[in-house]
Parts: structure tokens; sequence; C-alpha cells
């Protein structure tokens, strides 16, 4: 087992995050519970801003905030000074209110839609990450009924597949995401974009897909983005100013995984852009990069309560846990591997293998498969799961109508409601009595 | 390509949904919006009344509302007298809140909460699904504290597999729900139940799967549960009052699918049952079924409007949409099928192949790959997604933000919000500030 963040360590049999008690935090403020490490979340931040942005000129690290959006988070992110990537109106919406600068927002999206493409603008949020020609002809319209410039970075297909599973692979050809560099189909953007009286070219803008644990790959996608900067200077005689880079770096969901060093995978895109640039004598561009994950997975522990323990002979050990597939959709849906421990036991050597299970009707619902826990293990204790602090609050359902968990933030000893616990009366809160 | 109800047809070159043309509901209410066909569901729920309930003494339906919940559709199933199946403490207090009976609510699940026992017993919901082992500890002293009697239906694992998909089949022997029939362990719990103050025996049930077209595994489960009626009987000397015979009717999402008929699949299950009753001389006993997706699934017609159009050379064309995974995820998360049409334009010709995916920054996002359409199709145009009745609206997220699309109701060439579409405001709803 790996506790898989500095963050949180076991004294004696108990399991403690940011100093606290897990099984405080369950009786205070009830389970299921997603707690977040506001310790580890300001670490990874921290790194961000250290290693990236105070070590290089113009570079921005965004945090990719469809891993964990709330209001929260984006204060945190202010806090450090470095922007986010936004995937919608809505996220935009939250960054805002939680007082971001629009322009450290960073708009993503294969199809924004023209109403989302007016709320950025008219909120002044400019930078867009354009997908594809409807987009271009949406912004030129829109940008020129108001009065504004968009800048633009063009999301090219790299053309290489990296990542853990089939469903969150982006970089190869078969995808709906960028331009694609075959047939020239980017440069004719950078074109209508160069032709264009509302929008300015920027840069391009590359992501090869999720959970990356190969540097190569990085070093290999930056290099192809080399040759398209040529390619543009080459055709339009433009110097690309701005380079992002994308994100997807790999996290330890278990000690199967082996994530890479953040400050590796920086140095080295970095070394090919700035090798190229300075053999040109360009001036060098702003680079950013799009950690989401990296910066918030590690910092989640869910807390839930065990229910039911079922032993069936000759096949396996189900124990069932109070939440399940609504507040965390990643194991059915990425057959993702996740560890846990009874936070109350966790001192206990482990001789029991078991299958924690959630509570909704659906055979899908598994947290994780023949993990090792104490034979201790018993209805009434806290399991803990670890490294759940991406893609579960943000895709969390109201599936079997369960209220959603609370969001409890950690840190020196200290703990805080960001989001609180839905009650009953909030499942019928949109509903016409 | 079907339209998989009969309350929606195509008229000139439009979609029409129980006479009302689709592309002017979009216009009134806006999209993504999921429309409920009324006339479709009270034609189901009708089937359930007249094919079942009324045609056999003591039978009940109960709708599996896990698959579509909501208080529109408790207050619908009331009026047709049926049953409902709840899954969570959620749940039913929706059904209440609705002005459902308590005593036609049956209440499900592999891991009820003590504090759930104590809601349905505190509000009179009596009938248990009875699980498992720790299940019957805390009935028996949940119900003692507030002088209530549980009267309980066993869930046993009828230790038959069927239905489509691994994450749907519920009927084998590694699962997470029920009591098993190896070793007598459901003879051990049926021994606790007769043996406890407050709890009484009434009967066993039994689910084999979702999603399920064959027959034979209806009847064959049937026979299965016959056994264990007899193997209950020769041990304790008790009929068995309540056979619960599950649901998983296949419904067709698209043409491949043939469902049975339900008329077919009630007839021989009753056939089964009768028979052995009968030839023991024992009074008949109570039945109940539990369709869900069979009642809401076809009902469900998801409205879009379609965004960029990228055609990827030697590759495949991508529609956008303007939802998603968030308001379906069954297509990434089960590997679904969808049928669709584009509603302004259903009477044309489909001569081009494209691939409908959604706004989501995901390449999971996908609802259905590889579907003919017109080659006219454009930006602005409304797609229709068919079939979208079951466990869309029900396991729909805020993922990347979106705000959930309203429900509508449509019936008679009328229409009705019964869901409201969430804002930008609610996103943050339950943050603090």
């Amino acid at each position: 087992m790996v506790l898989q963040t500095q963050f949180a360590d076991i004294k004696g049999n108990d399991l403690y995050i940011d100093g606290i008690k897990a099984s405080d935090l369950a009786k205070q403020y009830g389970t299921p519970l997603y707690v977040m490490s506001e310790g580890h979340i300001r670490h990874q931040m921290n790194e961000l801003k250290t290693k990236f942005m105070d070590k290089y000129e113009k570079a921005l690290p965004l945090f990719a905030s469809k891993s964990f959006s709330c209001l929260a988070i984006y204060k945190l992110a202010n806090e450090y000074g470095i922007g986010i990537d936004c995937v919608s109106a809505g996220e935009i919406s939250i960054a805002l209110r939680a007082g971001f600068d629009p322009d450290k927002i960073y708009f993503h999206g294969n199809n924004k839609l023209p109403s989302e493409i007016e709320y950025a603008l008219s909120h002044d949020v400019t930078h867009f990450v354009v997908d594809n020609f409807y987009e271009i002809e949406n912004c030129e319209k829109i940008a020129g009924k108001l009065g504004k410039k968009v800048k633009a970075t063009l999301r090219i297909v790299p053309g290489i597949k990296a990542g853990g599973h089939n469903y969150i692979m982006t970089g190869h050809k078969d995808t709906k995401f960028g331009f694609s560099s075959h047939y020239g189909i980017y440069l004719k953007a950078i074109q209508k974009i160069l032709e264009s009286d509302n929008i300015e070219y920027e840069g391009i803008h590359c992501h090869i897909g999720s959970q990356v644990f190969d540097l190569f790959a990085y070093v290999n996608a930056m290099l192809q983005f080399m040759k398209f900067v040529n390619e543009i200077y080459n055709t339009f005689g433009v110097v690309t100013s701005k380079i992002n880079a994308g994100g997807g770096y790999g996290i330890a969901y278990t000690k199967q995984d082996e994530p890479l060093d953040f400050e590796s995978i920086t140095s080295e895109i970095m070394k090919v852009i700035y090798n190229e640039y300075d053999s040109h004598g360009w001036e060098r561009p702003a680079v950013m990069i799009e950690p989401g994950r990296y910066v918030v997975g590690n910092a989640g522990i869910t807390l839930y309560t065990v229910g039911c323990i079922k032993e069936i002979p000759d096949v396996r050990t189900y124990v069932s846990i109070d939440g399940g597939m609504s507040d965390n959709i990643r194991t059915p849906l990425y057959d993702a591997k996740y560890d846990g421990i009874v936070a109350n036991k966790a001192g206990e050597t482990k001789t029991k293998t078991v299958t924690i299970v959630g509570k909704i009707c659906e055979s899908a619902d598994m947290i994780t498969k023949d993990l090792p826990v104490t034979a201790n293990i018993m209805p009434g204790d806290i399991f803990a799961v670890f490294s759940t602090g991406a893609y579960n609050y943000s895709m969390s359902s109201n599936y079997n109508q369960l209220p959603k968990p609370a969001v409890v933030f950690t840190y020196e000893g200290e703990s805080r409601v960001v989001v609180r616990r839905q009650t009953f009366d909030d499942l019928v809160l949109f509903d016409e009595e």
C-alpha cells in the first residue's frame, strides 16, 4: 500500500491527513466524505510555481480545472499566481466568481457553444485554445459583434498516442479534438486566423493523453511540434509566440504506477523548445503546461463507512461501503485501480483479500478488486480510498438518489467544508412540484 | 433507424414527439433537452396494470425507479396504482413527497445503511428486499427500537447469468447482491428471520440481469426458485407467500435489439409459479415484477444542437453536439449503442456516416459511432437520440461544469417542464463562498 501523498501518514493504528485523524473527520462530517489535502494541493501548486513558472521566462502553468472544479480550488490557484484551463462557460463562471483574473484563463473545448464564446468574451476571457474551423467562424463573428479580440492557440493533433486507457488517449489521429496535421489542415486554420480581423494568432497546443508515464512521448511530441513551428514560419513568415505543451502527467494510484518527475518533464520540454527557437535566433516563446490530475489527484482521500461484509464461499469477500459509483465512477468507467486502507485499523497487518463495492444497485459499482486489508475489518470501520482527488467529485452524480458527499479541505491540522453535503431536499431542488 | 416508440413519428421532414415538433421543443426549452414521452410512459404503465396487475390476483408490478427518478414519475406510477422499487432512502424520500403509498414501496439494496433503514421504517416503508445477514441484524435492532415490523423478501442469487454487458449481469455466483443458494446460506437467513421478533418472512426475490432478451433465462430462473420454495417448505414447513421475479426486460436501443413481449415473459413466469403452487395445493403467492428500463427507456429522446462537424480525411467525420457523457454516460460506461436522427431533417435519405460525440473534454465522450445521417447535417440542426429515458437523467453529472438539461414531459400535443434546467449559479449552490 502506498499513501501516495506525504500529507497522509499512519500513526499507531490510525490514518492521519494533514495531521487530523481520518476517523475524526468521518465523525465530524459524516461519510462518504471527499477529503482533499490542502497541504498536498498547495505543495503541488508550489511545484508548478517554483519549478516552472518562476524558472522560465513567460512560463505559465494552467491548472486543468475539469479534474476538480469548485470555488475553493480556483481561489487556491489564484493565490499561487498560476493560470487555469477551463472547458466550459460553467467552469469559467465559477473561476470568475472566485476572483480569477480572466487573462489567466484559457478556454478549451472541441465544441465551444456560440453562447459560451459570447459568455467568455464578454467577461474578458480571450485566450482560446481553438479546436476547429466552426469555432474560428464563431469567434470571428462574436468577437466582432462584441468588439473583442480572441487570442488563439491552435490545438493540433500530435499523432502520438500515449496514456493508460483507450478512453483517455487523445493524441492519435482518430480523435474529436483539434486540427489534423495531415493535408495541411492546421495551416489552413492558421491562414484563416491570420486573415481574421478579430482573432490573433499566438500559438499551438499539444495534448498527448492522460496518465502518461513515458517521458519520451513528451519529448517526441515537442519535436513534432517544433516541425509545425517551422512549417508555420516557412509558410507564413510568422514566429509562433506561444507553445502550450498540454498535460496528462501520470500519478500513482497504486504502487504499480511510477510517475515521472515533474521537473524532468518540463525541463525536457523546455530544452526541445528553446533549442529550436535559439537555433533560429527567434525570441523564445511563452510556454504553458496543463496539469490537472497532477495537482489534485493524490490530494484526495475518500472516507467511507463499512457496511455489509459478504463472504461468498469459493468466490470472494465483498465489503460494501456507503458510497460507490455515484461518487467515484472511475473504476467501472476506466477500469481504474485504487488502493485503500481501514483508516481506524491502519497499523494492522493485511491478511485478508477483499473486493470493495459500493451501495449502488448495479454490478458495475465497484471501487477496487482483490485488495489486502486487515482480517479484522468490520461494519462501522472507516475505509479510506486514496488518490480520489481528480475526476471523482467532478464526475459525481446523484445516481440511486444518493446525496453528493461533502468536500472537506484539510491543512496543518485544521479542516473546513468547501462544498457542503447534499440533503434529501436537494435531490428535488430542480423538480417542479 | 427505429423510432422505438409509437409516440414519436416523422411527418414531412420533421420528428414529432407526442404530436409536438421536436425542433419546436428545442426552441422553446433549449438544448440539450431530455424529452420524455408521457404518452409512452403511460402506455407502458398501463401495460403493467392491465396485462399483469389486473390479470392475476395479488400481482403487483414495481417500477424500478432508479432507472428514472424524479417527483413526476412517482406521481404517474401512483396514478396507475402500481408499486415502486426504491434503492435508497433518497429515492424513498422523493416517492413519499410525491404522495406514494408506503405500502407499495419495496426497499432494495446490497448495503442499506442503518440510517436508511430507520428512515424507511419511520415512514412506514416496511417491505424490504433483504440482501444480507448484516441487514437482518440491523432490521431486527432498528425495527425493535421503532416498534415496527419489517416484511422481508429475501434476494437469492439465482446462479443464472443473463443480459447484455458484463457490468449489468447480476444473476451469477460472483455478485455483491443477495444470499447465495450454496451451502444452504439462504436457508440460514430465513431461519434467522423466522426466529426474529421484528421481521416477518414473506418471500424470495430473483433478478437475473439487465437488458435480457432470453425468455428461457426467465423460465429457468423461476424453475430454480420453485426449488427454493420447496426447500424452504421442506426445511421450515413454511409456504412462501411472495415471489418477486425481478426485471431486466430488454428494450430496443437499435434495430439489432429484439425485445421480448411483456405478456409472454409474465405469463411464462406465472405459469411456472402457479403450476408449482397448485401441484402442492398451496395458496397462490403474491407475485411482483420490477421493470424499470421497460417503462421509461424508449420514452426518452434527448435533443441536442449540432455544433462542430469535423471531417478527418481517411478516418471519420465527428459531429459534436452540445451535451455528452454528462447527460448520457452509457456509451462510454457500457459500450451502449444508440440510434438518432436530425430532427429537423428527419425525412431526408441518410447517405453520410458520422460519429456523434459530446462537448466534454475527454475522448470517452461519445454518443454513438458510425451512424448514418443526412449528408445535409449542419451546425444548428437539432439532433435527436432515441431511447435515452433510462439511466441517462438518473446518472447525469455536472462533469465539465455543464448545467444539467431540463426534463420535459410531452403528452397529447402538450409539453411541461418536470425538472428545470440548471443555471451557472446552480453549479456552486453547495459551495461555501
